[in-house]
């Protein structure tokens, strides 16, 4: 295995917090946390959208724009187009999990590492600098015009690492993402993310995963104890 | 200014040690600077090919394959397939001018920096590695399927981004590649490399260009003294 790609949004990031702060800024009434859910809850439906043709392609941003306009409606709430391009800014700027900067960086010794998120580049980037965390590399489904789960993703990224997808391994908080992963070849890793929708969640599991982990920590250790080859 | 993107093998690295010490470990005969020279001497040439649609896409590793054939052929020269692999492979392993390291850690502070480089994903992130060099991305001609000096490479680096063209600045050794990127749209930095072609040559001038510098550390202090605006 030479190369890992990693989710974003809830496994590298806590956008729950993030996003659920931003709310509480604007003075919108109702539950911060509540409102993050409901925004989030609307991402994988708008992006079936987008790779059915139902809906042109459009990167994070406007899909942001348009679930909180469809989320605001739904509720009865207004806010004017400063404060929703405020709310769409506080994507760019979650931060991470504790275990994420150092995890990385043990990573990063063996295996190329990159970022592979359904997320723009323009977003990666500023999520990257915020946070102060290091990729070799950053790929998005920006690039290949499809998101994830769409096998062309997992697959195109291994061809712009140089790679073949069993030699990569999908690192994510999300058993579909994982899943997409597998069908196009790679090998998986999960990462239980038990505050990514708040306390109480049950332990995730992933029974056809390569590696379970509760940190990225952890899995540089389990990859460490497994064969390597260097990464060119 | 909001984003710098970096040209690389001259800018960045030094292709010319690199390539004539790998020509030297071939034992081939001749001047190992001499041959490393007339290897690169085929590069603008075959991505014009690549660009005018004559040849089909094809990476660095297949074009710098492709064009030392036709380099030992012209020579009489002959090599086996894995001494070509191995002096393609060089190109994956150029060390950096002394000045890159800190040079892209001074202008990540406030700015967001990124490779835009002729060469393939895979190849700049070996590069990037082996150098320790460290960007907030890279881009490459890949992602677009045409080789700089085409404008597309330039416009797409600065969408990708998430910037303006007049927002984006090259950074550059070569004047082709400036001129390039102004037709696009983007503002320009020379930055002088009098070894890439070995001692002895003319100190380069651009007077097109926004700056011109030595190192990309006088670059940053330049641009420390232009205005500014946060990255995102």
């Amino acid at each position: 295995m030479r190369a890992l790609v990693f989710d974003v949004f809830g496994t590298l990031v806590d956008w729950r917090s993030g996003v659920a702060e931003a709310f509480r800024a604007t003075g919108v009434p109702g539950d911060s946390e509540e409102l993050a859910d409901a925004w989030r809850a609307r991402y994988r439906p708008i992006l079936a959208e987008v790779n059915t043709g139902v809906r042109p392609w459009a990167n994070f941003d406007e899909l942001h724009l348009a679930t909180l306009g469809d989320l605001l409606s739904e509720r009865g709430l207004d806010l004017p187009p400063s404060q929703r391009r405020r709310l769409v800014g506080a994507w760019h700027r979650l931060d991470p999990w504790p275990d994420v900067r150092p995890g990385l960086e043990a990573l990063r010794r063996d295996r190329v590492t990159a970022a592979l998120s359904n997320g723009h580049v323009a977003l990666l980037v500023d999520i990257a600098r915020h946070g102060n965390l290091r990729f070799d590399c950053v790929l998005s489904a920006e690039l290949m015009r499809a998101y994830k789960p769409a096998p062309v993703v997992y697959q195109t990224a291994a061809t712009l690492l140089g790679v073949e997808c069993a030699e990569l391994m999908l690192v994510a908080a999300h058993p579909w993402d994982l899943e997409g992963a597998r069908a196009a070849g790679l090998r998986t890793a999960l990462v239980d993310r038990p505050l990514e929708y708040g306390a109480g969640a049950p332990i995730r599991e992933d029974p056809d995963a390569d590696e379970c982990v509760g940190h990225l920590g952890e899995l540089a250790e389990r990859l460490a104890l497994a064969p390597q080859q260097p990464a060119s």
